[in-house]
């Protein structure tokens, strides 16, 4: 995974190149970090991801030392590098991690912040991604909680991701293939370990509040185009009940944006699958990222099988 | 920081030829790690560090692939690789760092972790640990509280730090020379960031319960002296109450063994500094591990601080 | 109480017939209830009291092997070959109860669930209910919680009742007339054991959220009713401090519809009784069902004492 | 299952016979109930039994009408009158449940209590016994927190086991055959559906503290078999990572006496199964009541397969 | 302090005169009181400020002897006794304070309330708050939280203000001139000692919804004047993740309406000082009472300063 | 009840001379107090009492400005100038009652704390203690929870008593004679509104914890004396269950040293009244201050009411 450039620290150099100081402080989870994207090799909603960064960072008492304009053009400049990789059916995804930087000796506090901005493709996991469009995929409840916020607030997208998975894994004793769904310490549905959970009962679309998971940029984009189809929707307290009664569930996340879910703790949801709203919403996505992002993957997939054959 | 041989995933290196991919899910908090030391040269506790470390690990569901014999091998290599560097007066400390390791690609899991065993000298640090000793410490209350146990129990030495480095931050807000102490969310007396913490009243010596803390080995070592020496002692549920009406208060870790403290919350304790209690503790200690060590920290330091005139 | 035809796994049988295993797992608490009634002999909102019980039963992993349909045509089955013990002034409850079914030995499962579909006459309470309309309930808060929902939704309409059971014990320790409200493990007002609870405050309607109470029929009706009668309503986190300060409060259930509280915790509330909006609700609720609710229950009992005499 | 004559509020009959009314508080959860055992076909530990039964129902403020006396001679009669059931390997397992009673109409209280005593053989069920003492039982932590004592305390042997039920179908998700290990809202190791759990460290004996759970007859045993034994054993408030630290678990119950668990979390205990200390135990346990509970139940499950052959 | 005239339980003294007892339960936290003030001399929101009084009296079951009309009345004739030592750019706040009275011996409850209705001018203190108007304060989250509503609401305005004074200790070890912002035990925002507290995002108004605060009538006034000026706004759970990353934060009282915060936990604010939405909203809080708050207090102080010299 | 001399702030008055500034911030809940007592008309315990009145200060950041051994010999002082209106069988309770002071003017802080030590005779309440010693007490527990320990630590004594007073409210709503048992936000049984809180199950005397009430100095005295007399006892997590099913109930506090409770929640107690642990320690304690202590207040109240006749 590690023939791209990347850009780290001020230099722009192979992944492989990276040396991380085993005294960064980044090593023992004080960081945050962000994932965008590109459609159809352009930016997508980078400004937010990168506001997302910040308002991460400025939670944590780290100063970057770069304006977001700054990490925007850096992103730019990481994108261009990598991009003749891609195929044209090919997208990528943008990473950030930045941490408070490493300690110059044992008991000395970093003098200046980790910055590195990192890319792949996604094509190389088409076909996962269209397994879980075409087949739907089971979320179940983990027993691990999420972290409150008087612990970390939910919305910093920070780099202590442990409880997620523990969730994770708790999942995936039930089910290899199932995703988790966490919930709070009061029993309220939050989020996946890394995806928003969204439902529709009676043709209400419902979400979680920010209270309770984080500000997904895709979580976003779905309450708008849910507005703009005048479908009603609202941020909710949502509980496991709301969920084993929902007409549809799907989770969503950049990097593939929608996931229908087909079972919810073993019980499989009423047909069709996937639901009209979920189906709706998917469609006007695509419209308007101007990628048919199911069709894509599943054809790239279809066209590879046909290859390998 | 970066000169010293390592152990990284099979090979004694050099620190700076280190190269933890970016795609290491450690670097998202996926991890555990550990700070042994050595007395006089020598292994001191090391089997205890090892045996928390597979702890930790287990409840992460990690399997380093090494057993603690083995880590224990390791360490010995890694510090006699190391160990021409060390001057008289001079002990290390030994880090592992061990992860899940890394995703071979964006959607799948890590095959096999990454371990690190690496070491630093303790005499760069020993003039800030002098002027702790000698001058004590200021104890302030944090806002930000500790992960409840069902989201991570505190007695995982996790790499999930972000809690602590704020409610560090906090402290260091009203003095910045404070050390942090967390509560729970029940607002119980928890530990320090990376410490544990003791208090005397009325000759009793009392320290929080495992259920809100790590089980720090230096935590046990005191509790175990304590008994020899009949000093009456327990673990307890202590509150921030508890602690404005103690007589004595100290906190400990592997590489400073004990900091008295001398303020908490802006309150300078009674005299006389360091309590009676906590010194007859850290003199047993020193007596344990067969080195003075307040005095061989003060002296190095001002032998240094001589030379430079 | 007795004697009435009632569905018992399949077949109509009289209620002294019924031979319930002393090994169903519903002894335990295994289960879900429901209960709906009739107004002028005719179905009054089963579909949604039957909607409600298939999410309770979803909920709890039970399966009734019957479809919503079916259960429809059971009551009605059920209700006609009970009719004619029905004076015209009556009206008749219907009681649903389904568990997991009988262990077949002491360890396995059971398979096959017990479905109980039963009703009774409502004019034998008449004087009860009639005093209640007319002098005014006590409400007074428990000492006892209510589950939180990471043990038990409150939307289940489960037949696990002992915590409403102990909250009835102690509001009837202060008044043996009155009824309890019950709170949250936070504090928030959330139920009665078997009713939901309105309050006005200058002339607005509010009610606790979902997420602190079951999903009351008559609950929802009001609340239509009230948009309809363009009386402004919200669904909040209410608290004690509320209930203190309101100028009407009324309980509502299936059996009775309203009850108007004229005393919460000893506080006699503000002339007149009852309140104006309740006044205006449960007027227009009864126009909606086509019976004057109080007038038949106060005239029937006026009319029964009469008799008496 | 229902051949045998149990006591029914006053008579004696045939569980076939009994009439339960379907207005009895006791089917919406208003209840306790116990579970006693035979050893040798006499009497075990009754008076326990019939004492916690007392304080739960003083607890949900029930009078059974009956004196702890006159229960035990109502369980020596139900137990002979079904004695002559039992083979010699066999015993039996005694039944209790007690409600408020059944409502003489919709809204009046039970004049009342209902109280049954049913008692059922264990032999057949020693097949499955026999396997969980052999190969020992997947312990897996549920989603469903335990009901916190301000709503129910857990030492409170009611009759409202949803929670129960739920943490059961969590546990059977990853395996079948799992049992459920319960945590409370804070994250503490209660208890199992119907068991308690004791684990051994470093050969320390623990088990979680009488607030998180029921007092299991068999757990107060297992804690004097352990004093008698030299075993040193403490209450306290156990969490995940013990469990995963452990190096034996077992879980407790009249019925069974002690379970072994060989997998916690999908994680193999180490070997050899089951640990020296719960040999110990178990078999001080059988040399108490003065049978190889063990060796009886695997003989007798031999011996019926090579007769079905 | 003390010259002025004041309503002390049916009469008007001298607050020198005042004598209370030392057996008033309001000595130990037994009542409610109020902060009301005139602009330019004239009764501002009186009426507001007596029915909230009334609210906290009657949740604490204390009755005081008069109607809110009657301490309408008291308040006109105490601030007409303390007119004229009023200079024209004065004005003065009027306090409430009321308690269940004094014991009339060691163990009997009190027989009649103690109501005290006196006065402050406040250009006393003209100098402090110009310089809070001009500089903005600093905002720090202490580490004691708000009292939960299960114990005392906090929309009651009691005499408990302990907490608040410990979390007023707390941020002036930080800062000496800072003001603390106070949360709730699950880590959302609730208030200052005795301010509400609001936040820009984006344009958009938000404060912490009623359940965390007490109900301030000045902003419950802010609330109104956004809305009738179209800023948009909302009351919410607040996080201090919202706080770090709000454009504009201010905090309210009657006293001083608004003061801007410039500093939030050491980090400063963007750019302009004060807030585009703070100086709208201050600006038409102005326009409302006809008076130029701001410009008021500064000439005032300058004026004074420049006498002095 | 204002005859008497007091202290206040550094001269001896009459209590009708006291003039307390209504500006103080004590009136606000700003204080500690402390209720010490004679036995014989000599000191009893006062050290213990006003060192535990300088630990709730010290943890409000108050400085009174004296030592304790100053407020000891005001102590003597009060008691000497109010001695002699002490009959033979008479003692007095003192009072003591410290704020922060009061404010200068509105904005500022206060420059010298209030310091007021008070005191009053027994005997005029007699009658009540002896009855209460004869006929018991009825314990009820209320619904008002007692404030967590991260909002004000229940240990220290300070003048926030409201939560206190509505649980007293609702216990009397019950039966006016009643006493209020007061949980914490998690149930478990905490103390009275100024008692503490005993039990005997088994011959073993239990109480809370003192992470859940205040120390109470008769509570100390009392687990000394159970020691001395070999009555196995413990403090520990109590709950409602514990309480439903105890052998013996007593609360205890300084001016009345043991209240034995008859009735709890409307259970009364098993016979004898009062139990026989309760009665050995009570007479220990008698014995202890050299009094009969219930005698002495129950033959007095006997010759008043022979001399009223």
């Amino acid at each position: 995974m590690d023939d791209r450039i990347c850009y780290f620290n001020g230099d722009y150099i192979r992944e492989s190149e990276v040396r991380l100081s085993l005294w960064d402080t980044g090593l023992i989870g004080g960081g945050a970090y962000e994932a965008a994207r590109t459609y159809n090799h352009a930016p997508y909603q980078w400004k937010e991801h990168i506001d997302r960064l910040f308002y991460s960072l400025r939670s944590l008492h780290i100063d970057p030392g770069l304006t977001p304009a700054e990490v925007y053009d850096i992103t730019l400049e990481v994108f261009k590098r990598n991009e003749k990789g891609l195929e044209p059916e090919d997208d990528c995804i943008i990473m950030y991690w930045v941490s408070r930087g490493a300690m110059p000796n044992f008991y000395a506090r970093p003098t200046r912040p980790t910055v590195i901005v990192y890319c792949i493709n996604l094509s190389p996991v088409y076909e996962i991604i269209a397994k879980n469009y075409q087949e739907g995929i089971h979320l179940v409840v983990a027993n691990t909680r999420q972290m409150p916020l008087q612990c970390l607030d939910p919305r910093i997208k920070h780099t202590n991701r442990l409880c997620n998975n523990l969730a994770d894994f708790e999942a995936k004793m039930v089910d290899p293939q199932a995703f988790a769904l966490v919930l709070d310490i009061d029993g309220f549905v939050c989020e996946g370990p890394r995806q928003n959970v969204f439902m529709v009962k009676d043709r209400k679309l419902l979400t979680p509040k920010l209270t309770h998971c984080l500000g997904g940029i895709t979580r976003a984009t779905i309450l708008e185009l849910a507005k703009e189809l005048k479908i009603e929707c609202a941020e909710e307290d949502l509980t496991v009940y709301d969920m084993y009664n929902a007409d549809e569930i799907f989770i969503t996340a950049t990097s593939f944006t929608i996931y229908p879910v087909v079972k919810f703790n073993e019980r499989v949801l009423e047909k069709p699958f996937p639901g009209a709203v979920t189906k709706r919403l998917f469609s006007a996505f695509s419209k308007k990222v101007g990628v048919d992002i199911v069709g894509r993957v599943v054809n790239y997939t279809k066209a590879k099988k046909e290859l390998k054959k």
